[in-house]
């Protein structure tokens, strides 16, 4: 390997070059590279290439060697709420209806302020990045206060700032939530890590006209337009029967189950993201297929709170873009990617019934480029490939907890947790070095006043 | 705080006090002990006290000061097969009669020997101690083996020695199994940490004569009698259907349900614990319940081999005791006690369809106190109370991920972690301190060739 001083001259310099033992590419899909480097520029990645060929060519200004570990795309939290990681555990095991009326509601009226968004956003990404998620598709109140500090923090993110036809502390009616939305679609524009996403929260909460507004916007500006969708059998139900005094009612006027009724509206495109889909019936899974639209599954959310089991395993035959979400900690309570891609690749098999559902792979392919598809960004994140930004997560396999390993997809999946991340890249940057986050302080986060 | 010399002189010595922060002692159910002290005389809890009253009253030899942190009870995994981590995810995903056929049994095949059961059980409880497990009920071959890790080890166990109608590397006949079973019943009448227990595999491999043999030993000893269970709808149906072709039909000559047809043979006791229990009917919850069966619940590789999701929430509301397993590694695909219990409890959310469901403290109850009940140890672990053995385990809660935090119960069971587990006490003894375990070499289990 050594190299005469003439020859060593010709290597192209490069920011950085990193080693490591595996390397899953998440494309092409069932792929473990061994003693692979990933050469970064410019917070791109350049090329993919084994090591012993990267030390003869390269000359990289900062080189990290990691043995022992995978490394694999920066996971994508598709659906988030960040802010209420600050209500993290405050109230569980309710009636949904006692838990959101009797505790989440009154909590958000009473702490909701640009300082809480700002405290909780941290918290949150703090806790993300830790865990190997790169890229959270973020849903919540004071857009403005999140993405200063999702700019502060470097974590890569979809900011949908809340869209409702009632006036809460961050919005006096309608028009304001669109107004504040509009500010920041203009200012992050051509951004490097922060996109705006449209964002009603659901559809008892905006109505027709103001749905068909959102998606008006979501094209103009072309960014996802999310909506919790079909989250519970009591909102297709009581918005099919026109039932208003149920809470989980659609305000539109008519009967019919919402994803029928966005439908008819024609706002099923390949910009919906539709979050849950804990209900689904034959045709509407066909729907969203037609149209292109994105499901994203939270698994641990739709089982604690007892909305319904996604038809995941339907949905992907179906050839239905299916990402992960961790929903908020308020209901999760963690914002663990690993946890979810796990109990996403086990509960599609019972499910389904079929224990060949959701493999490894894909589960790895859902909360990487599937995630990253679904928010808009599949071009540029949720793989290991040339020419996509480098957000990057290396597992450490050396361990009682991971050994032995005979497959490294498959470990990734059913036996790592988010202890086992050790570093994070993202856009290039390293955020997470040896388990030390570089742009978060640890101390003041958990001095937080909550 | 000061004390004079004289009073000092008339404090109780004892072995160790361990302060916390919060400590659960599950029961009461609810309870939370802020600021507590837990007094520890020969392995056994002799008090549990104000922090202040105890500083008081007691000159420990050891002194252990958990601040931020949570002491609960040992976790009790109450179902597992310990050197299967040997074969962690070794095959995923496949067809279960594929996966058994063509990966499991021929890697058992070639692998088995005195040398994998000793090193696997090192290998397992090694990560079981690093993640809050104190007691395991171990299923597999090789008995003797895994009784000299465990004692070598100090985790405290009920070894089952597999009892089958077919040759093994372990024994050459049912005879042999039953044998060697026996000297281990002798030896480890009276062991302070070891029991064993009876363990026919499941009803494909132990006819009606030897399941009565089973349950003559298991009176006689009065030792717990471990079988899988309605692990799948093909047990059940092709048992019923007496379809031989099946490998998971049962070797009476009924037609029935592998459930029925041991409570036709009388086998249905308070010493019975019915492993997965994937597949139930009404009368049969009924059934378990009116002989004080339990039920030992394995979510994730119930979910994971699609086998079926177990009532739990219809088996609580009839009385039964309900512990939860990890399974083995070779399926799960980890020994992670704090993630089946997460799952645990928001699985019987969506099964049930009611969000009120297994709620935190009866989640965290099942992995201990039913734990212990089920294995026959209900008088002696699985709670922190005077009088009982002191397996404890402290959860650091002074971390991003576990903070903020409105209620230690929840937080143990939503949102903490295997990674959170500090200090394992078993029997008094320290065998996870500060992270490091002091009965096991870890670098020798790192190092093993699998």
């Amino acid at each position: 390997m050594a190299s005469t001083p003439a020859a060593r001259t010709t290597k192209t310099a490069v920011d950085l070059v990193i080693y490591a033992s595996h390397v899953i590419p998440v494309v092409p899909r069932d792929a473990v590279l061994r003693d692979h480097a990933v050469v970064v520029q410019h917070g791109c990645i350049i090329n993919v290439l084994p090591r012993e060929q990267a030390l003869e060519i390269y000359k990289p200004e900062r080189v990290q060697d990691l043995k022992d570990h995978i490394l694999i795309p920066g996971l994508v939290n598709a659906h988030t709420h960040a802010p209420l990681s600050l209500l993290r555990g405050l109230a569980d095991d309710l009636p949904v209806c006692d838990w959101q009326t009797k505790w989440i509601w009154p909590a958000e009226g009473e702490f909701l302020s640009e300082e809480f968004v700002s405290d909780g956003v941290v918290h949150a990404t703090a806790e993300m990045i830790r865990g190997g998620t790169t890229c959270m598709n973020d849903m919540f109140h004071f857009g403005k206060e999140s993405c200063d500090v999702v700019e502060r923090v470097g974590i890569r993110a979809v900011i949908g700032p809340m869209i409702m036809e009632f006036p809460s502390a961050s919005a006096k009616d309608t028009d304001d939530y669109f107004e504040k939305t509009r500010v920041l679609l203009e200012k992050y524009k051509n951004h490097e890590i922060i996109r705006i996403g449209m964002a009603p929260h659901n559809t008892s909460v905006a109505g027709d006209a103001t749905l068909q507004k959102v998606n008006e916007w979501s094209e103009k500006y072309n960014v996802p337009f999310n909506i919790h969708l079909h989250e519970s059998a009591s909102e297709c139900d009581d918005s099919e029967s026109l039932n208003r005094e149920s809470l989980n009612c659609h305000r539109s006027d008519q009967k019919l189950r919402p994803l029928a009724n966005l439908k008819r509206l024609g706002l099923l495109s390949e910009r919906l993201v539709c979050v849950h889909m804990a209900q689904l019936t034959g045709q509407e899974i066909q729907d969203v297929a037609d149209a292109q639209a994105h499901v994203v599954h939270c698994p641990t959310s739709d089982l604690k709170l007892a909305g319904g089991v996604c038809r995941v395993t339907d949905l992907l035959k179906s050839g239905v873009n299916v990402a992960i979400g961790t929903e908020g900690a308020f209901c999760n309570n963690s914002l663990n990617m690993f946890a979810e891609m796990k109990l996403a690749a086990i509960l599609a098999k019972a499910e389904s019934k079929e224990p060949t559902s959701v493999p490894a792979a894909t589960a790895l392919q859902m909360a990487t480029l599937n995630g990253a598809r679904a928010i808009g960004l599949g071009n540029e994140i949720g793989s290991i490939e040339v020419g996509k930004r480098a957000d990057l997560v290396a597992v450490e396999c050396d361990n009682i907890e991971m050994l032995p390993m005979y497959n490294a997809i498959s470990h990734v999946v059913y036996v790592a947790g988010r202890e086992n991340v050790s570093d994070v890249w993202i856009n290039g940057k390293h955020v997470l070095a040896d388990r030390k986050m570089t742009t978060i302080d640890e101390a003041q986060v958990k001095a937080d006043k909550y």
